[in-house]
């Protein structure tokens, strides 16, 4: 941490801060200015809090060197963590895709887009069972029944299974059927919740929140990680601007910028991040060109009556096609797709 | 609903959706434009979604004419709301003032700041017991021992009690101690949490997120209401924008604009606000001119040394200057600020 | 400026980089951590890049430690700076009220309306003769005939007059005719223009970017002072956020800040700030609490038929009550608000 | 446009709106709902602006049906728009690589960087000699000497010159010597310059400002289509938002959505877009994968000593690095990058 003491700073109120730097089990460096002297402190400043120290008499601001997050960093694990799901590896070199409705809402629907999303390439199915809905009054999810509905379609299909979470309570229930738990963006702060996900040992999806900044990602992602849960992917899924024209503003700067500061995977989902089914394909060629580790995609055999989400959501044709042009992006930048097993598609065939 | 068509709307498209919305028991009225067909949707639009609308063929773009809220709103209820705790009537025409630590640090602590806060001229002491803290290395507060010593600051001084409830397990016990639930800006979309103290019968202090839109800020308010609980103020604390010279940015314009949409009471929190110590007295002026029925003030005895938030604290001297301030201009806009009961301070000096 | 060199930075380029402040002129001072070396850099400053020091190998991060602009700073000029056109003073104790339409349309328009404002308590009229308009099809300002009929106002009221200058070549004439030169939102870091108004003599009113941070006004009001002209005031008048309910977000924090931060005044646009005109008395009155200087308010003597703006302008009689109201909360909080000279008055009634 | 009525309107205030509607010369449908009354406006509503009927006693809301722009929208010409510059095609089947560095410095400088991006793979050289900067106290180009620089660097390589101009009055000297006038982010909404740029005929690079959303961009554009001047490409380079550990925030979703609404060429510019310089090559990648139609992309053979962005200037082995990977994903979406030619390189090479 790095403390600058306003210039007229008297010597009484530095010695002041030099004694409470030594009191918190510190040491200090001084270095005096033309016009400032700024004062350094040795230690480990994880635990401080610099707008603490800038209400000392005297102080100007105090400023962080160091980041505030440690198990999520490049620094504290330079390999990249790679999340072993079966034959699903997830954060090495290649790309995972993840698809299916917002909502599970019958065995049919839910039996019928995994399959379809299967034969187009996706390894995971994704389906909301509890859903986090703006409104008291849109539908709310099949609950338990979603669940096992998802399950169905898992054994149908081969395909492994990631969904929401919404409350500490729930995560017995929601680990008991899902292969990968979702953290959605409205909870990535809801910290009973990351410790809970925290203490299972099912790999967790953490979707960023809508105005959360990349520091506050890695910090969410830093709870689970100090629950002695390693297996944490992040989810860039757009942000919160002015601009209206999309649903979200999908930030592609933090897929690089991610990949610098943590070892962990780095999925896109673009189709909350633009939210127009007519623009989610081109957004995803982005993603992976940039460097996402995989894609979470919304894919409904009729978006017109699906009962969420409908206008982002692709038909198994269009997404098909996004497949397609996802294998090309990923040969170019030197990775590949990942592949369903052709013997769960003959086991299902069957 | 208003359906815009493409210019180039076929009769047969046009046609289909007129069908769709006489199957879903609406009824439709056409209107031929220049450049494009548009279509009135007539009926109860609440349970429609206009995205999922734009995805019919022809359909160029589809707009909600009602507000999504309706218990929250003013049409449905034009008089204000007042929430009554004994003496103390939120909504109405007196200012209501709480005020306390970020967190419950001691039993020392919170029993000097709640006197403090009473002298000067508080009626509802605030305090955290659970603490949401971005990063899992902040203290994270002192759970039910913080809510024992709120209650005992209660016993003290005759003030009442608001104080953070995050999970919807942790309910039951918050509401045991508190008089009035907090929910959280990080919470303020954890809709398990919403339902939970939803189904209780204490007052809830609902904080905006720190992205979110007055209209979501409403949608939040009426899942709470929507389970039966009507005490429901809710809270400006800022909002997150590009600028950084301040924590947040308050958002004055939401003040008159909720006074205008809802009859529920609105509370401004100028330390969040703003996150300056230095600022918080004239955001609270502010706030108080612009119609704030009531303010959440952080104050600690000696902010260089809270475990939490002490750079947005008041000193209990510059608290008592606020409040000071905010009587005059509370005056100046028609209105006083409530008063603590002069019977307590006399038990409390016994 | 304070350098943090990266954990594994080699004594080579720690040594590359102090050569490089050497070379620079300046001195650095250098305090190794536990993790990390930090150096600091002393001298002034304000000629430094810190993005550009961050490049140098072993750098992780350079950071200003000064703030960039000087002759806006407190620091450079403890005392308030009062800006005197005969008797009206902006910054000092008083309050001052500058009102008038979006733009001028007419004579009767600009004649009616400049004596209504000053009836109701204005001292300088505002109106716009260039506008600018962010479609093309829109009416874009009566020119030069506006600037005279805003001087013909002047003669008929005795009010000063300030009005927009959009581009260089326009700011002789502007300035034959304005007692106050306004720097619209759009242009606020139009450099050529800030030049060149910073060469003439007449005060200046700019106004905040709708995307721009109190630090980013500061340095565009320097680009003025630094020209040789210390008239500037500066002009919240609401950020661009998320939130859409209003037109714009005004940033009540932005007051106390510039206040502490610069001598210069501070004015507040409550019209364009909230932007719709049920809402613009309430934000005027939070302004004023929170310390504003004076205020720029639109008026039209019949909105629904103005030109441009109606929807956020006043009538007459509604902004009469604003005066009203703010004038009481200028005495709640020690101040007063500037009236129009009554000699002014009787003869214009002649 | 939509007129929505309050659900209290009386016959008489809809009476009210309908002669008014009728008075403008438009035609009013009216929608009687179960809440509301709803009123069409027909005719070309262009000209109409919402918030000003908004006004009208007993309307609730205004909404604008049509987009407010036409020369510069797919449905007035649905083909898109190439700019033909000699060899260079803008807006067709090939990228289009800009690249050099963000100020002409010196001979030396701006005639190595135009070899070294030619070589890469370049065909426009881009460089400020007019240069808007956030503080009077940083470098603010050569001026004319800098024009007189890039004009000697086309002649040496053959490459076209891109550079930015900052007033009207500048307009006539930068067409002299540049081949396309670029209006710099800041300059989005300077409406005289946008006129001025207009009048002349050269291509006109205009990038989008900080905080503009999609729709003012492309009523900027307008600005300059509606003065004659029908060669404008649009440029993405990163909006403000909350995010700080870069620069800008890229807006991804921009470059389908533009494509969609717009029949204009637009570019990325990833070095702005994120503002560190080993984060532009992977935004390249994904700008080009979503559909962008050229890049322009700051280069500097020594960034640690350019006098302006060199936090996000590519060396030149950076710089051909990225236009490698660049070729190879503008293959996979089944385009190709415009190489220079090498005739000229020839040329040069003697």
């Amino acid at each position: 941490m790095i403390i600058v003491m306003k210039p007229n700073a008297s010597a009484k109120q530095i010695g002041h801060v030099l004694q409470r730097i030594e009191d918190a089990g510190f040491r200090a460096h001084i270095s005096r200015g033309e016009e400032r002297t700024v004062i350094g402190v040795i230690g480990d400043e994880r635990h401080l809090d610099p707008d603490q120290w800038s209400l000392l008499e005297g102080v100007e601001r105090a400023m962080r060197v160091l980041r505030p997050y440690k198990l999520a960093s490049r620094e504290f694990h330079r390999e990249n963590t790679v999340i072993e799901l079966g034959d699903v590896h997830i954060g090495g070199d290649q790309i995972v895709i993840m698809a299916g409705p917002c909502s599970v809402e019958s065995k049919e629907q839910i039996l019928a887009t995994a399959q379809a999303v299967k034969e187009a390439g996706a390894v995971i199915l994704r389906g909301g069972a509890f859903k986090p809905r703006t409104s008291p009054y849109s539908f709310q999810g099949l609950g338990e029944e979603g669940l096992k509905l998802l399950a169905e379609a898992r054994e149908a299909t081969g395909l492994l299974i990631v969904t929401e979470v919404m409350s500490p309570d729930q995560v017995p229930l929601v680990a008991h059927y899902a292969d990968i738990l979702q953290i959605g963006a409205r909870n990535m702060q809801n910290y009973p919740l990351l410790r809970a996900v925290g203490e299972t040992n099912r790999p967790v999806l953490l979707k960023r929140g809508m105005s959360s900044t990349v520091e506050e990602l890695l910090l969410a992602a830093e709870y689970v990680l100090s629950q002695g849960n390693y297996q944490v992917m992040l989810c860039e899924r757009g942000i919160r601007t002015f601009e209206r024209v999309t649903r979200n503003t999908f930030d592609l700067n933090a897929i690089p910028v991610l990949k610098e500061l943590t070892h962990l995977p780095v999925i896109a989902d673009p189709s909350h991040g633009v939210g127009l089914w007519q623009h989610v394909a081109p957004v995803a060629r982005g993603a992976v060109a940039a460097g996402a580790d995989g894609l979470l995609v919304e894919v409904h055999p009729d978006p017109a009556n699906a009962w969420s989400d409908g206008a982002q959501s692709l038909t198994p044709e269009n997404f098909t096609r996004l497949v397609e042009e996802v294998v090309r992006v990923a040969e170019a930048v030197g990775r590949t797709v990942a592949r369903p097993a052709p013997a769960d598609t003959s086991t299902v065939a069957a």
